[in-house]
């Protein structure tokens, strides 16, 4: 494709010649005479001075040697080219002789269904979707349009995901909620898992994600919301939309996340709480309590983010603030002629 | 089921109309009439005076307006009441045409054997076990009775497992242990795992959870003890009876945990070392030795948990009580006509 | 095997009686006149005095009531001898009728694949790997020579393994990275992950670890590393030859770790930043920036070792310090008659 229309569909403007050949990505350090690339980071900043890319992506005010396709959103923009550039392979539609399809599961157009795949009684599918070798749908399950759903992910009994939702290899959506009541003798009983998982449209689910089916009721993951890798999302637990949970986040039973919150990697957040819109926490913050809308937390527990870093300065500095503390226990103890009081 | 007839089979006191049909259950802020609920976490009384519900189970000293189910431990007499209202669905006995089980497998009678697992040379599966699609049993592993075991579980070669046990969806029971050793050029040999891991009765391990098997000997899981999901026991650990281990915690090998010990979310606990029986370790603990028996432990590295919660509070205060040492600084130095010897 | 050639045969030197025959192994408190065993960890020292070994292998200078085979390096010796007494178990070669394999996959000589392991279109698998059943190889996936992969693991489209990797059951390796763009609404795109991961000989992946796909590029593991479980690898991520990364680690995006880095268990590492060679990080340390050559850290965020070892010990006595701290104020204020400035 050439520059000039690739910037027509990505509406970017466009700065230098318009005429060379696009047709690669590449990130801006390896990127060549036939690739665009991009800036956003302004980290790999030193880069544009030396890429050897066909085009750059880049924010208005940047320049660069080469020509440059200029956006408010330079890595929006670059997604969108990646997906021009190189679109992700589709599996093509039909179900594989070695799946296992139960003869009351209902399948929409043009679906795909992996080799050895197993798709249980009742079971809907919309129209468009992939599911992958291994994938195994439960009796009861739902899944919309236009979803891919990698190998070996397992959905079980009544859950339901929407339109346009992503599911990563390996993926667990409605295991049982660790649920137990405790006797006299404290053996531990199990409380039967009875609820669903909903995943509303858009969401993104990371390979190796577990999101437990609700004690009673609904676990659900709204619309647009991105979980990554290895994150436990426990039973009854709502997350609003367009939120962002980062990879090995815990979240136990019941809490409620809001929208637009963002929880960076291994945050842990304890049951029966809730985490307001727009909260960010960084890594590893442990969120013992509700945190109020727009917040910024960090530290286990959780405080605010600023005092959390002013903390962390200090504590670097507990020695010799210690040692401080007995010099001036010392000196006034000499000024006074007598230990402090105990 | 008529409410005094759910009374009964619970062994609940009946406070009201026992004539009421009940026919489900829901959280007490979503039951209707048709519904028996349950009071257990004092978070929800509010819900008490406007609940809808057919009848509650609650605790003695408590009141509702509606009839009421009374017992010492309502959320254990829920739990019951769920098992009767909505008892889990159990797949039918038989082996299903794809899976591949090996001719020298012995089943026991009314064993389920669900598409496309893979039952191992000299496997044995006792009476009304259950395997879903999709498991994987190596040679030689034998699994007790009444067993359920979720797709995508993955048992490895020689593995036991008792009778009542439950693995959600995805677990790998076996895999080898971390174990290499080092030579003189800073290269790791794999050490090779030759060891099994016994899961004993009763026990429950989570979606997406990893068991180790034992460089030598044995990892094991005791009696009555729950694994939630994503939990890493390393190799060569023992974990007692009835003891409850939150959703990624990761136990490093060789450790040896106590019975009625719960070790909270992401708690981590390092190797060759004792936690005692009875032992609390509050989420995202890091316990790097000997915990004794019945203490309640927290932080990272963990302390006593009062005297965390103490230092914690603290711990906010540094930057302010920072500048109260170099204020005090100032004024002794301003009394002694000298800065503090260094 | 004779004691005498179990010496020879790991060149260790013999001390006592050579003509004891050598059927097993087992750890030191186990082990019977049969089996050797051996002496690494001092922790287990207390156990020489008393064992009923065959043998024990052991460091120079240490003695033993029995046999004694010494050498400098007694862990691995030992690992030697177990893989000598007790081989891992070898799938025969051969391809089970119902696997699923690609017209176009080539598979090497001796090459073992598993009962309905799925092998997809172009797949080169290198000679006498052995892949187990329910094994899912994406498109285009090259295996080397004499690897292991254990049932459910999952390896994406394109990606690259090469000669002696070890995958352990449910590890997921070239998973779509974690890449979302986010427009002027909020809302999140996907930034398609078009790269790969490359695994480089002699590695190890622990169970249900995720390995994400680069976005763009490659995801390297370098040559004799090792991953335990639930490991996260995120996407552009680079890791050195001879590293350790123990359980439930997480590493964020385009970090580059160095060579013979020890990550212990739990630790998690921020995006975009270097961890040079050498780096040991302590359990659930939180990496936020550039960790230098050699460093020893821990805390969350990471400070120097010995430093947070310190910090850590002042953390606990921090009621006590602030107590003091008021009682100074008090002692000073009254020798000056008027409180503190604010």
């Amino acid at each position: 494709m050439k520059l000039r229309e690739l910037a027509a569909r990505l509406g970017c403007e466009l700065c230098g010649d318009g005429e060379g050949e696009i047709v690669g990505v590449a990130p801006i350090e390896q990127a060549g005479p036939g690739d665009v690339t991009f800036l956003a980071n302004p980290r790999y900043a030193t880069h544009l001075a030396t890429t050897r890319a066909g085009a750059v992506i880049l924010a208005p005010g940047q320049e660069a040697p080469v020509p440059c396709l200029v956006s408010d959103n330079p890595y929006l923009a670059f997604a969108r080219a990646v997906t021009l550039l190189r679109p992700p392979p589709r599996p093509a539609p039909g179900v594989h002789p070695s799946a296992q399809v139960d003869p009351s599961a209902v399948l929409g157009v043009d679906v795909h269904v992996g080799a050895l795949a197993v798709i249980g009684a009742g079971v809907r599918v919309g129209a468009r979707s992939a599911l992958h070798p291994h994938v195994v749908l439960y009796e009861g399950v739902v899944v919309g349009e236009d979803c891919v759903i990698h190998s070996g992910v397992q959905v079980r009994e009544g859950c339901r995901l929407g339109s346009r939702v992503v599911v990563q290899n390996g993926a667990v959506i409605g295991g049982d909620g660790f649920g137990f009541a405790r006797d006299r003798e404290g053996r531990y009983h199990k409380f039967p898992q009875v609820g669903i998982v909903v995943v509303e449209d858009d969401v993104e689910i990371g390979a190796l994600t577990a999101v437990d089916r609700a004690a009673l009721g609904v676990t659900r993951i709204g619309r647009g919301t991105k979980l990554d890798n290895l994150v436990q999302v426990g039973h009854s637990v709502t997350i609003g939309e367009d939120t962002v949970i980062a990879g090995q986040v815990g979240i136990a039973g019941s809490t409620r996340i809001g929208n637009r919150v963002t929880l960076a990697g291994q945050v842990g957040v304890a049951g029966h709480l809730t985490i307001e819109d727009g909260v960010i926490a960084t890594a590893q913050t442990g969120i013992p309590g509700l945190v109020e809308k727009g917040s910024v937390v960090s530290g286990s527990p959780a405080i605010e983010n600023r005092a959390w870093l002013k903390s962390t300065a200090v504590f670097a500095r507990l020695p010799e603030l210690q040692k401080r503390l007995r010099e001036l226990e010392r000196r006034v103890e000499s000024l006074l002629g007598r230990p402090p009081s105990a």
